[in-house]
């Protein structure tokens, strides 16, 4: 037997969040006020159906997100992956259609063009089931504020915007409404770097999400604590990547630390997890990962 | 949104292995050699389209087992979920008919009473998917001897014996065999210590399975290592639990050292842990537990 796309996907959700050390994430070694493991592998269970309707072609991207959203949120952690399914959902459309040849960039690309404002619509009713961190809009865009949620919805309608360009106005503040500005451009990175490191596939993801992290300050970080700290989280992620050359043990207790620090600053690059499920899926329908 | 029957099924197998201390298992903070954490992860991925056919009323029982079980073992920890899935199959199909009825243990009674040969041939070609520790046959069952896999389905329909049937045969060297011929009923208890207990699921997971160790030696551990050394894992996690007016601090570092003590001596009460799954599938029904 071999696993579907959605069974990959939701297989994604799981590795990602059980990769360890991850740090200032919730990992299989640590949790956050109100925000445990369990949460996590609910909110996987919860994504169910939605990751079904990404593939079975029956609703838009827009729709399968959403209710990916509103299945992942039916636990009490609040939220959980809504920025994984946010890279999860358009990949799963994308290897869907593929029909067996491997899931490459322009099939995602392809995806995202294809989008429509009803999908946009139904991103905007995704915020209502959930409390999602996001930034003030840019000036003048209040109206499409998607805190707002489903309020927006007809003065998005009014400027006719799609899902794509939607998340477009998110960029350059948010790396996960980048990806699909780039192409997934750091999925399809993060999916590499898990194929060409070694280990169990939770060693893996905890590398690969280390590399991400010192790649690129984490947006979501920036959000919350500035751009200073999100520089200042890299900088030490790559200083400790440096170090590699004085044995992987030495570079295990540093990022221990790393995680064990972050967590107690409450500070949690959560952008850089969701392109570290984004890269697991990947991975995972290439067959370049296994478990 | 709610979870379906299939979402908790899932949920329940997620949830068994997160709990942590769970002496002798892998659990949240411990792998064993070869088999880690993330092959339960996949295992209840892969488990995903069985646990559907056991709710579609499309085929039996038995085949639904099967599925479920050629599904986990799409991973290469070998076998994760094979005594869990053989009791959260009945309940599952038992849940599905009771149509919004709370699950008690006469719809899955019933589902048991109602298993037929081709059920039973089902089970049989199951042991073909993965190697599962099993006991020598009774004296004049080698015929039958489940490890045959498909090449026992003769001799088993040339005695038209049912799946019941087969499963009665394991009683009483085998206590997940056991719960289907006394209406499940440590699964059912199971389910009222998770509801009984507090704090997160993890930890009333790690508490109800630990009851139940204490309850009743483990027949897997009587299975690999003889009765004397599964009593005295019994013995064990009866006194660790008689100390509970000693604080609960005492009683989870004792069980911490319990569980190292256990993992270092390779014994691992994997039936204990099958029975914690089935409660946990029924406490999630109930809505007697939330995440």
């Amino acid at each position: 037997m071999v696993r579907s796309p959605v069974q990959n996907a939701q297989l994604a959700l799981l590795l990602e969040v059980c990769g360890t050390p991850k740090p200032g994430n919730v990992d299989r070694h640590r949790d956050l006020p109100g925000l445990r493991f369990e949460h996590f592998l609910s909110g996987a269970v919860g994504a169910l159906p939605g990751l079904r309707s990404a593939t079975d072609g029956m609703v838009g991207v827009g729709t399968a997100f959403e209710r990916a959203v509103a299945g992942m949120a039916t636990q009490r952690g609040g939220n959980t992956q809504f920025g994984a399914l946010l890279l999860v959902i358009p990949l799963l459309r994308a290897s869907g259609q593929a029909d067996g040849d491997a899931l490459e960039r322009s099939a995602v690309e392809s995806v995202i063009d294809g989008t429509t404002v009803a999908d946009a619509a139904a991103f905007y009713r995704a915020f209502d089931h959930v409390d999602v961190f996001v930034d003030d809009p840019p000036a003048g865009a209040s109206p499409l504020d998607v805190r707002r949620g489903s309020e927006a919805i007809p003065a998005l309608e009014e400027r006719g915007l799609t899902f794509a360009e939607v998340l477009a106005m998110g960029v350059p503040g948010d790396d996960v409404a980048r990806e699909w500005t780039t192409g997934f451009e750091r999925s399809f990175r993060a999916a590499s770097l898990l194929a060409g490191s070694s280990g169990s596939v939770e060693s893996r993801t905890s590398k690969t999400f280390c590399q991400l992290l010192a790649d690129r300050p984490d947006t979501l970080v920036a959000k919350k604590h500035g751009e200073a700290v999100a520089t200042e989280v890299s900088n030490r992620a790559a200083s400790i990547l440096e170090g590699e050359s004085e044995g992987f043990e030495h570079v295990e207790a540093a990022i221990e630390a790393f995680a064990d620090d972050l967590v107690a600053r409450e500070i949690n690059p959560g952008t850089t997890a969701d392109i570290t499920a984004a890269g697991l899926f990947i991975a995972l329908e290439r067959e370049a990962i296994a478990v």
